[in-house]
């Protein structure tokens, strides 16, 4: 986290007494948003208003603590910067602290803060909350208000929050949503017959946490999708195509420095053509139709957030291994991100070995798996 | 329609009795599939079998009758086809029949078969069915198969009906949809505050189907949404996108003769530069949350499928006036199409002059929405 000044929010509220930390790429009323990059702050005025988020959480009574650093331009799952240091893992010295929202997981797990406000694009929430062992939630698609925040790929871009406990989620969530809660009663457990390759630990988390889930009367449901890569391969291509979007001019007019792996994103979405992304449009609408209906009545889909434990730094610094690494963990996040849906980290494993399992929902479920999230975690 | 011979379906089943033809672009198996190009046809082999669609028909005891004529590659709305031929609007002689479904629209409303198969991205079943004066349904984007159907544009793209009936709508239809249906009971009917111009015959025709409606018990609910022209350049930019992501391979290896239409739609979309498309993915993602949010809690919305009266075929010869026609009845359709709703087209206006309205639910409320039409009708 940053210094900063805190503030307080209103007086009383659900969130009196908590204390929140918010991703650099959020707006903050006085001071330059600066989404993991120092060359985008350049020339920028600071933010003339907090983002609604941040309006929503200190009207609800919660304290602001300060800003949480970033992967760069929130591309990325490692939270490992170039420019600004990486935070170090509270639970796992040495190993990554998972990203977008590296800083906030790290600043919840390691009990700076009660929760903090994330972003997540293919994984950007889940990912940290899972590698530092505490909830995160994304949220259905449109359902959290996303001004005030550098986007990344606006079709798949969600604000959600990280938390210590899961009341703590739940209250702060609920801060935040907006819209009409789905009626969604959950009454099984959807396990995928096959899935991207995960190792023991994941396994074993994944069994404990469908045998609670099953104690709380959920009956297991076995399903059938066989769309992970090529899923998340529209999903690459979309993200590509809407990043450019947001920051072509300032990529060409500024010219910044970035990190190895962002300079190949922005390679990689240069050389797309349009037939290209045209195909990828339409394959996606297909897997989010065909993820949609995996979901329909009262499944909750059982996946593990990542294939292990966070890796250490070290094992990452080889470029193509780090890029198999990227490929795994977003393999088992594209389906909440593709079809837009609500999805909650839940922290499983031990914890020296915390990894997180996804809740993901039907849209408009987010109350529903808040409210599942909380009867787990009693 | 074609010349064919008929084949007749299933001995008994829930459209026994009932003749349909289906639009030119959705395989016969036997036959070789041509979107009212005869290029397309040009080295390809006749389909090896029925598209689903047309096989669950004929299972349920329908006899198809034929081919329709369509607007060259389902990309116009106006059933001017250079190659094949207009099909003459059945009500309104030099009048155009509406498209790109344009010869299921002119097969139903003549009464030539009971039911026609279309396809609807931007409009082309509800189009031909509002001129032609009859039902029409585009379903939930997913909810009917699009297997055997020539593409224009997949995350738009629905395969619908147009039929004389309500009730021959419905059970035709009901054959088709697959999925959950969502537990909706419509109680509002949405009205917008500000809307695109219509002319007076559709104006009076809205108003007289929202008397209809109060009838059957539905309260009339102001809605503000002011995104039409911003959702509709959204649309047609991810149109663009995918019409060649679909179609490009062919174009550039057969370099087939064109309508100016359809000629001016692949120049627009080979201009397209990655950055612009990636805007119009965010935009159209945005519009769709908007819209989604706007069916929300029993609410049908209300809204013209077309600002007048099919105009005359001589009035669209100059390409500005046709392109503006276009637009002003695009703007009309693009709800549905953006958020992939279902929708259904009430034939009203007078027998003279036929116009439809556009009755649209949320995700899902496809059967709520036929039962809707079938009490409508009654």
């Amino acid at each position: 986290m940053k210094p900063a000044r805190e503030r307080a929010g209103a007086l009383s509220g659900p969130l009196a007494g908590l204390r929140f930390a918010s991703k650099e790429s959020i707006d903050i009323a006085g001071t330059v948003t600066s989404p993991g990059n120092p060359n985008y702050a350049r020339d920028r005025a600071p933010a003339a208003q907090d983002a609604p988020v941040v309006t929503r959480l200190l009207d609800a009574g919660a304290t602001w603590a300060g800003k949480t650093h970033m992967h760069e331009l929130a591309y990325g799952i490692t939270g490992i910067n170039p420019h600004t240091g990486t935070p170090d893992n509270p639970r796992l010295p040495g190993h990554i602290p998972g990203g977008s929202s590296s800083g906030s997981g790290v600043a919840v797990g390691a009990g700076v803060v009660d929760f903090a406000l994330g972003s997540d694009t293919a994984g950007s929430v889940r990912i940290p909350a899972s590698y530092c062992g505490v909830w995160g939630m994304r949220p259905t698609h449109g359902r959290v208000d996303e001004r005030g925040v550098v986007p990344l790929a606006l079709s798949l871009d969600t604000v959600g929050i990280l938390a210590a406990r899961a009341t703590v989620l739940q209250a702060s969530m609920q801060v935040l949503l907006q819209g009409t809660a789905a009626a969604t009663q959950f009454s099984a457990v959807g396990v995928f017959a096959s899935m991207p390759a995960i190792a023991a630990v994941a396994q074993e988390a994944m069994q404990a946490t469908l045998a609670r889930l099953q104690g709380l009367g959920l009956s297991p449901r076995t399903l059938q999708w066989n769309d992970w890569a090529a899923a998340l391969d529209a999903q690459r291509t979309v993200q590509y195509a809407e990043f450019l979007g947001a920051h072509d001019e300032w990529l060409r007019d500024s010219q910044p420095r970035l990190g190895e792996d962002v300079t190949q994103h922005v390679a990689q979405a240069r050389q797309l053509g349009t037939a290209e992304i045209g195909r990828a449009i339409s394959a996606r609408t297909r897997h989010s139709d065909g993820i949609r209906a995996l979901v329909e009545g009262g499944v909750v889909l059982l996946v593990p957030v990542a294939p292990d434990v966070a890796p250490s730094i070290a094992d990452l610094q080889d470029m193509q291994a780090a890029m198999q690494f990227r490929r795994s963990v977003l393999l088992l996040n594209c389906l909440a991100s593709v079809a837009g849906l609500p999805a909650v980290s839940v922290p499983a494993g031990t914890h020296e070995r915390p990894i997180g399992m996804q809740l993901i929902g039907p849209a408009g479920s987010d109350e529903a798996l808040l409210e599942l999230a909380v009867r787990l975690a009693d």
